[in-house]
């Protein structure tokens, strides 16, 4: 009988955040009445099955107005296909009304969800034991883990309590370089960061470019909140900014779409030159990666995305501004309740971070916030959060990450009154 | 600007085969009027995406029929969900009326096609430097892809004129322990394999069952052809036979129902025994790195077959007696082709194998099968094959597979007529 000792396995190997998710989940669903701060995903009431049957029909539609011929349109949503995808065309368009990122649909790669997005591009960036990620932190878990599995080590550049700061990503990478390994990319998300809620300034975008330059990095870009900002001050995308093919775009629409899909993709236009001469696009070279992890994107998954961008005439940002007007009101109340159940006094020893955007705020607290205070939360209060520990190599004990995304309005502030009596009680 | 050097990426590390499949994939666009015997998908004849609400409808009113209220039925479909996904007791249900195979549903984890629960299985099994997958040579490069993708090595077992000697197993596993390696896994197509067309016998498959538990070996079975043998004789899956854990099944639906669902499975009933004393399966391990890899499987895509295994009763078996028909009277066509155009002489010097089911054919012939003769096969004699050496670490320089899969029957004779031209005037 083949009993596998666990420590053999390659799971051990990522031990704790595999654990730290696990016990997260099983607290949730262990305790389904308690009210969820720690739940990151867009709330359900935007979703309906009953539309997928049209996003479909419009994708053929689409397909079939472009002269395709009908058993073409069959074989391409029902039969193996382009390992990149055919929504290249669609997503460029969105790219260029949303984002303002001009790119060729050839350098896009369709990818089932953002994570999938993020392993191709590390696996094919990092060839070499030494070639490491810097990774902004706290950070977002799907990165490192994604890493941990190709075996590529992390090195965490610091977020300061104004953000990220381009000299600290330049420093990271010469002290790797000087202990004999090489910096390829650097993680980060620009808006509204999960999990700190913090962003780059416009300044610290331009800085950041001109740090991978001469730091010779490429630039790891996630942006699936940039929709969701509190004001509409502008926040040019670092792929827009991006002159020197410095930065890789992976692309969610889990919140602007809806998750269900698994369809995220990867903007990869960095010209690779090989030996004999033959220039090829970085995402024609990780299609090989591509079809060795899915071989392609569901079709099927492909064109329910492709019939709502279609129907929102390739503007994400316009067909979004229900979400975005929820998501902001959510966080406002989540703010406001904050500063109703922490007043600020001399002494305050809660504090948190004020996003302008986004999903997250980071509280501080005066306690360890532990799995065993998640535990205590979760049975005698009520209430759910994510301890921020999960999203450092090694820090993050005396915080945590509040989301406002996935619930009623009206429950926000019953969830922060929850959190401040176990605080009271426990500090 | 940031040009990259291709020999500084990952992809250059496991050349050649991504440069071969691109190879086969540049000649089949330029010549598209070319008679395809390369290609091993399945038929486009049995896809029709009118289908695809149905599948849909269906999968929803058996969720809603089972109790669950709309608004989890509409959360399931479009939200985040369960890493190891929503198909395990419909897929248990199908194992055990078409394989025999009798397996609990936490057992069974849904992934994004088969690839992926190869790339999943294998990370999960080979955590350390040394270990090591044996794969039964000539392969699939889906298998030495993902291995490769992921610092895997691979070891060949050579597949004889008989097919697998289980006794070839157990001296490629102890020649490779000699070397101060760990031989984890075995991956093994027992019928019809691609690209041999070779079966297990059932006598071997007993064999290689002891074999694998006298070298504390996992099988990985991989068995998308086994509905469509020539005849009917009992061909019962490894995983049937295993009475000590010793199998992780790798399902496909892609010939069963359609590629481009992108929904495969595995079953991993291994127990895993932690060093706290906890127990869980391995198929519950495994989800750690899947979440890491894809997040889950499309719910939507799951959904599609879903409908699809609830409209089959949960046989595929039974639903599949056209597709079944169809290949066969295909595959015997091929073969009845290659008697009529190289017709037995003594000197005769191209020999096939004779496949008692599936998709390919091996055809040994007296020349080089290589890129240049399949160009000139392309553009002259306008019939394309697959050159053998593409499935060897280091072989099969004068063989080429033919499948019969995706061809009206019609076509097939006519491409094996112009193939026996390109032979005679190039031999």
């Amino acid at each position: 009988m083949a009993t596998l000792s666990r420590e053999s396995l390659h799971v051990s190997v990522w031990d704790p955040v595999a654990t730290s998710m696990n016990f997260l989940n099983e607290v949730a669903d262990r305790f389904p009445d308690a009210i969820s701060l720690a739940a990151g995903r867009p709330w359900d009431g935007f979703h309906d099955p009953a539309d997928l049957p049209r996003y479909l029909r419009v994708f053929q539609d689409h397909l079939a107005a472009s002269g395709m011929p009908p058993d073409r349109v069959g074989s391409l949503l029902m039969q193996y296909g382009r390992t990149n995808g055919v929504l290249g065309e669609l997503i460029a368009r969105q790219l260029a009304n949303d984002e303002g990122i001009s790119v060729r649909p050839e350098a896009i790669a369709v990818t089932s969800g953002c994570q999938e997005a993020m392993v191709i591009a590390l696996r094919g960036l990092c060839a070499r034991p030494g070639d490491v990620l810097l990774a902004v932190e706290p950070w977002y878990v799907g990165i490192t883990g994604a890493a941990r599995l190709l075996g590529i080590d992390v090195v965490p550049v610091p977020e300061g309590p104004g953000g990220l700061d381009p000299a600290a990503v330049a420093a990271t990478a010469r002290a790797v370089r000087a202990g004999g390994r090489t910096p390829k990319a650097l993680y980060v998300v620009p808006n509204f960061s999960n999990p700190s809620g913090r962003s780059l300034s416009p300044e610290a975008r331009l800085g950041l470019l001109d740090v991978t330059e001469a730091e010779d990095l490429i630039v790891l870009e996630d942006d699936p909140y940039g929709l969701f900002g509190l004001g509409d001050e502008p926040r040019p995308s670092l792929k827009a900014l991006d002159r020197r093919s410095r930065v890789i775009y992976l692309g969610s629409f889990a919140k602007s779409c809806f998750p269900g899909a698994r369809v995220g993709f990867l903007v990869a236009d960095q010209p690779v030159l090989a030996r004999d001469g033959r220039r090829t696009l970085l995402a024609e070279e990780l299609s090989a990666v591509k079809s060795m992890l899915t071989v392609n994107t569901s079709p099927v998954a492909q064109a329910v995305i492709g019939g709502l961008l279609l129907e929102s005439g390739c503007s994400l940002r316009a067909a979004s501004r229900d979400k975005s007007a929820f998501y902001r009101r959510n966080l406002r109340t989540l703010l406001r309740a904050l500063e109703e159940h922490f007043p600020d006094t001399a002494g305050r020893r809660v504090r948190w971070t004020v996003p302008s955007g986004g999903f997250f705020v980071v509280l501080e607290v005066p306690v360890p916030a532990d799995e065993k205070l998640l535990e205590l939360s979760a049975e005698r209060y009520g209430v759910l959060w994510t301890p921020m520990r999960f999203f450092y190599a090694d820090g993050g004990t005396h915080a945590l990450r509040l989301s406002s995304s996935a619930l009623e309005p009206g429950r926000i502030g019953e969830g922060v009154a929850r959190l401040a009596r176990l605080l009271a009680d426990h500090s």
